[in-house]
């Protein structure tokens, strides 16, 4: 992509309602844009972003044989009365009337619609173990919205609903799920502690929060040392769900049989929960098979959460420095940085327009700053936009064929020649 | 995908109210679930046609050079007051009011937000021509849903928004995203005609609908034969744009050049739309550039939209046939039904899985019917959904080696050994 051509309106000014680095830096680097409280449009760098993770959670999900849906962002209220939620969401829940005076609302999550889906089509225990998820928009009427994306009304969320014959069963769904989470996560580039949760709102037995570790965090944890020795293989719920970890509305010291210098407290971002409910919502919601023995039961329920938009702010905030994003590879929006100091000049447009080329054609992503701007504004735009590697045509490029390249993460620069470029990159 | 773990609900009996053949096939080949009028869930089949769709619609969009951007669902009122579309959109407009009593609403289409964001951004001629578009969910609250995906109240548009400095350059885009359209439409195995079209509650100048012709098409367009005999490579705007083409409020006969005999009289469905309308929006909304000159001057703009959730109805209704859907290769949800009718066989079974992992290492998505269910079901089942080859192992497998393929879009069948058949539906 040729930033001449893009459309990427980055901001000198730090805006002034922006509270956290990644609300600023989010506004400042032109990936998203405030259409009124709590509610954004994603510009296209951000777009960008946000769906490599949703490619990173469907890919994670689908390995897991979860099977993907999407529901309507617009529901009937009767589902939510016969769960007993209507009444009981509160003001959160974005409530509408449509033109025939039927009573509507804007979903905030989906265990009414899935269940009913589940209810009329799935009638034998054959069909078990099941897993429906979907990535879509959910709105919560925040009484505060604030922090941009990680607290916004009108959210991006991968939500799943598991269903099993039983108890044992569904707990193996759960351990799955949660591993895979564990997975999702780290190709991200972030180490996601679970911890013990409360409930909430959702209900059931069994819960545990995805929490990232960030000074920004809007929870205090406290976990096990350990869990900062434990590589992303020995991330197994037998294994990591047997170590200390709590948020602040569960730990209790006294319970706690971690010794002190073991137990690190932290602030912690919430990017993932996960709920075991057992038959709450099939009960109600008549989401029943038969068994083998001619039985019928309801079905053992979980639901899974990711806050994919949530996830963009929250990896900004693990993953920034003074001068911008830091973006891990996987999710970044493009790979590469291509600076053209000498955008204008004949020989360094040849160069440029050359090696951008050659990087596009080997599939690698690469925004090419082709602008006639100053190398000051340029270096400055690069940086703030956080790619992970940047690549420098300049006078040297045009005397000696050499350019330089710097990694954003360590800001490590070393000079290549032009045909070395796609070989250190890749 | 095996069919054994897969959650495909397909029905035997024809839904009582279905109306037309795209709506009954998709509610009987298990794609989408009502949840109330005219908003549905969409099951993993239904959604892998949707998605499929999406990608061209993109790729054709990007290979353009328009960028994609997502816009909220959810809307400020304010803006349609500026534009003053607030009161004059009618009950058609899903109107909806916040926790603290602000008016809100659900996005029925989205001229003035993107407006907003370019007069905000935009301040330079440098930066035009610019064109932005987005795939998100729309609400229209209609009177009375109905024929399914086709006439729902939530539905998946693509929009799209060309911002330009003068007259002649806005109809250069308009021209190029036209012959996009017809690219992305002949892409997905149909023959969109362009008819001069109203500009209805857009407003504006020129505008052309993209028409494709059924049986149970909602308008009557008229149109020279000569468009018939087009290839698609043909299908440029000069030359479609001046053969006879509109839909029956824009059709005077007195007007009309084309001879009697070289005018056909069809039903049509609507896939998309686009509208050129000048400053109708940039003006009231502030979107002005300074120009080479030193003027100020507001941009000259056009709305381009394609029904992608309604595409999936479309589709169907232009390729059915008494057994089921018929899908072109390219929005199939998977290219083959592979289908084993001695499940349970060792032989059979070990046949079939070999097949079916060399299918998918080779990169093809094939849907495996390992059921243990009769023939007919299963042929029945594959008929229905409609995937362009169906693949038989049966006891001529077992003794000979010889698998049965069918294409589904002509019935033709032949006997290939297991070891031709990528050969074959490559």
């Amino acid at each position: 992509m040729k930033l001449s051509h893009y459309f990427l309106p980055t901001l000198k000014e730090t805006p002034a309602e922006a509270q956290i680095a990644s609300h600023r830096l989010m506004l400042r680097a032109g990936l998203v844009n405030q259409e009124t409280s709590g509610i954004y449009t994603w510009l296209p760098l951000g777009l960008k972003v946000l769906e490599n993770i949703q490619k990173i959670v469907c890919e994670e999900q689908d390995r897991i044989g979860c099977h993907k849906v999407l529901m309507p962002t617009i529901q009937p209220a009767e589902l939510w009365k016969k769960s007993g939620r209507y009444e009981a969401y509160g003001k959160e829940m974005l409530r509408i009337t449509d033109r025939h005076d039927r009573e509507m609302l804007y979903g905030p999550t989906n265990e009414e619609v899935i269940t009913d889906v589940v209810a009329q089509y799935v009638k034998s225990y054959r069909a078990l173990p099941l897993v429906l998820y979907q990535i879509q928009w959910k709105f919560r009427d925040e009484i505060r919205p604030r922090f941009g994306v990680m607290r916004g009304r009108e959210f991006l969320m991968k939500d799943g609903y598991s269903f099993d014959l039983t108890v044992e069963s569904a707990t193996e769904t759960y351990k799955k799920i949660y591993e895979a989470y564990l997975r999702t996560f780290n190709r991200m580039g972030l180490t996601a502690i679970p911890v013990r949760a409360d409930t909430g709102a959702i209900g059931g037995n069994l819960s545990h929060e995805f929490q990232i570790v960030a000074p920004t965090g809007e929870s205090t944890i406290y976990y096990d040392v350990q869990f900062d020795t434990l590589t992303p293989e020995q991330m197994t719920f037998d294994r990591a769900s047997t170590l200390y970890a709590a948020a602040d509305e569960m730990h209790k010291p006294e319970d706690c049989s971690v010794p002190v210098g073991q137990l690190k407290e932290a602030r912690g971002i919430e990017i993932g929960h996960i709920f075991y409910f057992g038959t709450k919502y099939s009960e109600p919601l008549g989401a029943k098979v038969t068994t083998q023995d001619g039985k019928t039961i309801p079905l053992e329920m979980g639901s899974y959460g990711i806050g994919v938009s949530r996830l963009v702010g929250a990896i900004i905030e693990a993953s920034h420095d003074d001068k911008g994003i830091i973006w891990p590879e996987a999710v970044a929006p493009f790979k590469i940085g291509l600076i053209n100091l000498k955008a204008g000049d004949t020989k360094a447009d040849t160069l440029a327009e050359g090696l951008y080329t050659q990087l596009r054609t080997a599939g690698i992503d690469v925004l090419y700053d082709d602008r006639d701007e100053r190398a000051g504004t340029k270096f400055a735009d690069m940086d703030l936009i956080g790619l992970p590697w940047q690549v420098v045509i300049g006078n040297k490029t045009i005397d000696t064929g050499m350019v330089e390249i710097k990694y954003r993460k360590t800001g490590d620069k070393q000079d290549v020649s032009l045909d070395k470029v796609i070989e250190l990159v890749r």
